[in-house]
């Protein structure tokens, strides 16, 4: 742990890395452990920016080490396999999403549920099993248990499957585990984001009735002519609201800024169910009656457990579901974080990594 | 609508009423409908007095229409019956709790929820099918559709067993839902009044291990020696939050003021739900980031339906469940108001209006 980072494995490693709490992101030389055993080694060729990876490299979440290699919407080719790696062989493409390790003992961990074990271990800023930090996908080489390794299938594009790591799998884990998944339910998506928008093509695949619930028209012809949703509401328009008050199963909100949940829990039928995927900074206004004379619930989803998040990906190649990117070169990376901060992606950032890194080495 | 209360229906009427939003109780003659085909009128014997009666009183939630005649745990011996009612008989013990009517066609309804169903019926201060005030419970006698005429099992006390007409189906109903109600569950109970004191009774009934959360210790050996709960927790305590931190699978909250729910929150398990069955004023507080890491719910849950109701008064003759009460004479029940207002009552007032009515006609 006193070693530096280019020192404390035996694999080079190059990647950008934030140094401080500015945010601001640099080339950085660390390194990678030997491939183990259960290990799968593989080049990136693609990383997704998240918006964890801004709330990260800026400390917003105030438990950030540095320097800090983010990215956990990792793809690339495998270029080495440990003795007992059986998943996937060398050539594979492969992916690796927001963990990389857990205890594999716990209740969560025996029922698929490492994404809810105590001890789940981060891709990056993380201390790994050997005392180390982890470090993400802004870089050339990435290693993982193969444990934590996802297979792509081949018709699945690695730019556009990339986001579907963390987005994908933050939407799709709730929208099956509350029961929003059949054909017929009626199903609102707050916040057309990188998450909402990909939450309304899994939403549309499952066969639900889907409406988008925004703050603004801003992104309606999209929402429905591109995106395929049924229809279009406006939060802070009170008659739309009343006019759709309680036609919804469920709802996926993906806004992490401080926004009221009235409006939202109004929409919902009986027995429906708010789910948030997005984290405000500061609590938000719960009103007890309405949940009470309807017996509504508000809910939290976190990505989802390894075995899902397969699945997740299987199902989106089989119903070509993929992400809009915009693909940048490494270069790119602090003005695509401006960007991001102010919402200017349609709708996520993905990094050339294969084609782009290396030329920024200094 | 715009007869006097004594001459709307053809079968006179003795009660005590609210008659203005000071919540002052007095004497009222007033009337009840014939006995309809499906009705079964009963001599009232007990009736529980409920917070929501305090409530409604005093208008407190802003829709109470006066002369109000409260009360919705009420139980008597039935004096007559429709001629196609086929569930009870002259003589027999029943009890009507918070509904009396409800629409029968809507998707609530065909899933025995009436106590979801939007046209729901309150037993008093709603207004009925065919347009007059419903009267509930601080009267000589009552009349109801047989579909909302609860029997009561020979065994199961009138007097202690009317609360659980409201108070004990509001707990029995999402201890069931969501799943509390099995063996080995760790389940919370927040607050130990009414409905709280019979959550504990259901839950340990069920099987689960039961902890009282109070936010002091002044009810600690009640709960522990009288209730048999199987463990007390203080609320405001930090330490003792932190160390059960993650060990409940469901907490039913009773508590209607305003109060926080981070510690709650975060004594649930993953995958844990807080119930909530007090309705707050205002909006409390959400604190979202904590729901999202452990997929944990809050939701709110009201009554419960007709046939529940009944299986939860089944069950609680089988496993002698009842209230713990204070038996009041009419002429109390403005000094039981302000004592129930100051929560001097362990743990439900029931006012005995068989053998004390009577003596109160002006």
């Amino acid at each position: 742990m006193t070693k530096a980072p280019e020192a404390q494995h035996p694999v080079k490693a190059f990647g950008w890395a934030a140094t401080d709490q500015s945010g601001h992101l640099s080339p950085l030389n660390f390194s990678r452990r030997a491939t183990g055993d259960e290990d799968v080694r593989f080049k990136v060729l693609y990383c997704g920016i998240c918006h964890s990876d801004l709330h990260s490299i800026k400390n917003e979440w105030g438990f950030s080490t540095y320097p800090l290699v983010p990215g956990h919407e990792i793809v690339g080719e495998v270029t080495e396999v440990g003795s007992k790696v059986n998943k996937v062989k060398v050539g594979d493409k492969v992916g690796v999403g927001c963990m990389v390790g857990a205890c594999h003992s716990c209740e969560q961990c025996n029922n698929d549920l490492e994404n809810y074990c105590p001890k789940m271990i981060l891709t990056y800023n993380s201390i790994y099993h050997d005392g180390t930090i982890t470090y993400g996908g802004f870089s050339d080489t990435m290693v993982a248990n193969e444990h934590y390794i996802v297979r792509f299938p081949e018709n699945l594009p690695l730019e556009a499957g990339a986001p579907l790591l963390c987005a994908g799998i933050t939407v799709y884990s709730p929208l099956k585990y509350f029961g929003f998944a059949q054909p017929g339910k009626h199903i609102g998506i707050v916040g057309l984001g990188g998450l909402g928008h990909v939450a309304v093509k899994f939403a549309k695949a499952f066969g639900a009735k889907v409406t988008v619930i925004s703050t603004s028209t801003s992104k309606k012809d999209e929402a429905l002519e591109h995106l395929g949703a049924d229809s279009f509401l406006v939060s802070r328009d009170p008659d739309q609201i009343q006019d759709a008050m309680n036609t919804m199963d469920g709802i996926i909100d993906t806004v992490s800024a401080v926004h009221p949940l009235l409006p939202l829990i109004s929409l919902l039928k009986s027995h429906g169910t708010l789910v948030m995927v997005g984290a405000p900074d500061k609590p938000l206004e719960l009103p007890v009656f309405p949940l009470i004379v309807g017996r509504k619930m508000v809910a939290g989803s976190a990505i989802g457990g390894m075995k899902e998040t397969q699945e997740m990906i299987d199902f989106a190649a089989k119903h070509n579901i993929t992400a809009d990117i915009e693909v940048i070169s490494m270069d790119y990376v602090n003005t695509a974080m401006e960007r991001l901060a102010k919402g200017d992606v349609r709708y996520r950032f993905v990094i050339d990594v294969g084609n782009t890194l290396v030329a920024t080495k200094p």
